[in-house]
């Protein structure tokens, strides 16, 4: 079994409550009320500054250029794609990015960004990639896993969300952060603490999204 | 006067020695040796994989999401387009990346790279961007003064090198850096040190280049 | 008003929310039960070693010689005075350190000690230690209101413990910090909110050990 | 061979050309011209506020609270005693404090702090203390390799200044050092580089104080 496997089977029943959550179920069949989609996507957004951090301290000290590059593109593509489908999903909210700008991160975001950034400027850069992928991973995970669900959701807005989630591009992605931990070399030992509490964190999000935690 | 035109002008003497540097000259004429434009793009190289790194840890500390794209544009451009050149040019030159790969960079490079990494990682961000911005403006500085002379130089090589310069892309690059600096209400005091101890590296890196240091 | 007087009137209301939280209020009669101490104790341990890594970020970073000194007094007064301190008390209390050291962070904790750590990894030396101040300071202003109630409490532990902040070294240590912001022309609005944070974490501290989470 | 015997022998050659420096024989023999060794100290104290930052970037980050202990043990070392040594030795030199502050360092000194700062701030624990070994380890085999010299150098300075690496305390320090790097699993391989580019700017740094490096 593969490194990442093993993290993914060892954070199981922290997956199992995320892929279950019911933001999640109800983003995904269309039930979920618009007012905990929007306090999510105004957490969201300030969420990604913090993973934009994040991931540029691990381009910093990547032990090879090639490392260096993913996290460059990682990270650019977040301020760059990412953000413009934030501007126009908040946009079709009726929100905009200086209302999301202006949203005060909730202690559960700020927590979850904290333990980003403390970790990857502290520990070395493969610990930093473990606690940065269950964010991108089980947004795939998700995805396949209820894009049945999408087929009689009726949120447009919902739908065209999900759907960034199913591209072969952002397959490909979560596929070539697996497969550099993977060939890393590194025990899964040294990457278990890291990965499991990213994916609490990951629960925690969707639960205080659940809430519109303050 | 703006600050980065008074930092310009503190560093001047310098600037001058760098525009009327041998290597410089006789690059834009066509007279440089190739051996030492050879030396030079092998540790020209290594020398991109620091700065890439200094811009990602400016990235990381932004104090404003679009000063951190900024930063991540630049890290992300070099780690693309430039790397990408650079992989034609050493073809060009009948050698490779893992040449350059290969190649330790020379005291000089290193003490360079090594004073953009630790003012990145210890100072603050303006600070940080004062020492990268010697090594983009004085580019295109060189560039636009020598300009004529590749009209005369017979090496497409050096021709098509210095022609990245006089691009209307790499203008706005600069531009771009100075205003951010010059916009930000930081004070001259605090940045000259940092800009002229980058403009006598700039210097020294040319001229470890004309004597093929090793 | 200096610097710190605004700082703490600013956050007032977290002040005395602190200032007569249970757990304290309970500490200085004598009335908290042993468990929540207990708790407190093992939690505490752990955020001193995420304190002392914040201290050493800002040891690093100082602007000046003076400064990188100041924090490293306090990183080193932690890790041995205060680490020993914690040693006869948690046998006191039939722990030991190794107890502490397996304890898990609880999630308070953890976000306390990575806002900590983000702010002195990220953020220039001022604001570091704004982040750093409540902790120190509100100990002292929690001693100084609280110490009538000592001489009726009974329980020897908590006297003991509360007696390391009424005294003079004590004291001396909270307004060397106090000034070194005050004398640094910084200016309120760029420290109000690391310093309103980390009131708020305070005082989550407290609620936490009271409501021994895990 | 343990670890650290390895870094010593795979560095031998620039140790063999530390050991016999003339800048060191001079100095253990009386020999050395006051001027040299007032540039040098000058230089030595602008190289020690950069090795305190490089200790507190491992304290920062080290895997244990026993190695950020020892990190920060060395730097709170370097800022009192080491400190109010150079103090006490500047006077006699008729020089002060202020002097070595005013004292640019010169581009060796700066190469070797920012190589310190750089590695201690992007590699790992262990590389940041491979590469902060051989300032410690040389100044003691330097010490015993000469110390006969001592008994006929008429210098009270000087003697004075080599006494220090001769103590059992200063012994004691560089054992613990490298008992911390090979009780740590390391491999020889992943701490060379950084052992021996270390033990270069040693040589250099010698050599820079003995031409008087500005």
């Amino acid at each position: 079994m593969s490194v990442t496997e093993r993290l993914r089977r060892n954070a199981d029943s922290i997956w199992v409550s995320i892929l279950n959550h019911p933001f999640v179920i109800e983003l995904y069949t269309g039930k979920l009320p618009l007012a905990k989609f929007r306090s999510h996507s105004l957490q969201d957004y300030n969420f990604l500054i913090g993973l934009v951090r994040s991931l540029s301290f691990l381009a910093a000290k990547a032990p090879r250029l090639e490392l260096s590059k993913m996290a460059l593109e990682l990270a650019y593509r977040t301020v760059t794609r990412e953000m413009r489908n934030y501007g126009s999903l908040l946009r079709r909210l009726r929100l905009s990015i200086s209302d999301a700008e202006r949203e005060t991160p909730n202690p559960t975001n700020l927590a979850y960004v904290n333990f980003l950034i403390s970790t990857s400027s502290l520990q070395d850069f493969w610990k930093g990639l473990a606690a940065l992928l269950p964010c991108f991973w089980s947004y795939q995970e998700i995805a396949f896993k209820h894009r049945a669900k999408l087929e009689s959701n009726r949120v447009n807005l919902y739908r065209k969300w999900a759907s960034v989630y199913l591209t072969g591009d952002y397959t490909a992605l979560v596929s070539r952060l697996r497969s550099a931990i993977d060939r890393s070399g590194t025990d899964f030992r040294a990457l278990k603490y890291h990965f499991l509490l990213a994916s609490k964190y990951e629960f925690e999000f969707w639960d205080s999204s659940y809430r519109e935690e303050v």
